[in-house]
């Protein structure tokens, strides 16, 4: 049996909060409002999609680093252009914007996240800014230790200083820390800079109202079906 | 009447936890274990006295940024010299050094920080490392939304970017923010840079047994007894 970790660093889009149901939501109530005549899941996943190569001009260094928001909020005109809305001020796109820090938690999250911490540190370790941490966790009640990842790090999962920065910041090695994601990519990265896995499966992360889960792919040291589960596995 | 800011960045040795008592406490431990005929209190003050000096090395540009961690564990050698004791492992040594994790919040600390959290984003804003402060408020149950300060700014108190870096990590304006401290020196510096500033009177910060607060020397925008009278006059 594998060694229990120190701290676990979440990642969070998909993982602990649900992106796409809690930005399709928003887009209905707008498209309501204003007869954008949209699907909420649609913009949610166009929005969603061009997240990897925002991040990928700064990871290959073409661009400095910039926090998410700003790079949300670039791809909202794009996706407000795809979509042919243009009945939007720029103070709506920007509160339109922030919705990333209004996603709503996973049911079971809040209460799997206070079960951990009573044995581990908990921290992010998401692609995701600041701000954005601290508003989400204020208005869900997420009970991290600690905000690490993208913006402490200044660099994007899967670079390797995302996930070793992380560590270091808490006196830590790597094997000392378990990456949490529902994602196996995010997993594969830490678990060849050294971090231990545990993969979590969200079964509407990958398609909306998903009734199967993605499976695991690798081989991660923890496989749960949600964060109580994980909870029981690490005796908490 | 000054408007209510969005966040409270607190200074955190002096103000949130007793260092001095902290330490002392352990030193005279250890004092009685290994009859090394030391005061606690002298002790505690030597290392805290050794705390400017290194960090202006690094202020000033003659050094590298590096955690208080490392500035602590440097100083523990001059201190454990000067007191002339030299029966101290390595790992005896790196384990003492840890005493700034394990520091003892003032009696007030957790309930009004608790009241306070109801309203305002806490963040810290200390030259404490990241490390540090997470294993301080895990052990004394201190609800940080984030902790920022040096090691996220990569800057030390009262350099500028202590501030403001803080500042914008929450996306805040500089006034947006209040500066939470028993020292005018760091209000001083935080009021420079635009941010409001709470002082907190501490007896027992400046002199052991202090009976006397230290008076304000600023115009701060409050002044209170301790974080619970804080909390009172700012409606939490």
């Amino acid at each position: 049996m594998t060694d229990r970790p120190r701290a676990l660093l979440f990642d969070v889009f998909g993982t602990v909060v649900d992106w796409r149901g809690s930005i399709a939501a928003e887009i209905d109530l707008m498209t309501a409002a204003r007869g954008w005549g949209v699907s909420g899941h649609d913009f949610a996943l166009a929005w969603r999609n061009l997240y990897q190569p925002a991040m990928a001009r700064i990871r290959d260094g073409g661009r400095g680093f910039v926090k998410l928001d700003v790079l949300h909020r670039e791809n909202l005109e794009q996706v407000l252009k795809d979509f042919g809305i243009d009945d939007m001020t720029g103070a709506e796109k920007a509160e339109l914007n922030r919705v990333w820090h209004r996603l709503d938690p996973w049911p079971d999250a809040v209460g799997g996240l206070n079960r951990l911490k009573s044995r581990f540190i908990l921290a992010t370790c998401s692609n995701g800014n600041i701000s954005l941490m601290v508003n989400m966790a204020r208005r869900a009640g997420l009970p991290w230790d600690v905000i690490l990842g993208a913006e402490v790090a200044r660099a994007y999962k899967p670079q390797r200083e995302a996930y070793l920065n992380s560590a270091a910041a808490l006196d830590l090695e790597p094997g000392e820390c378990c990456m949490v994601a529902a994602h196996n990519d995010d997993l594969a990265a830490a678990q060849s800079f050294g971090l231990k896995t545990a993969y979590v499966e969200r079964r509407s992360e990958f398609d909306a109202g998903g009734t199967e889960p993605r499976p695991a792919t690798g081989d991660w040291d923890w496989i749960a079906a949600d964060f109580r589960d994980l909870a029981d596995q690490l005796d908490c």
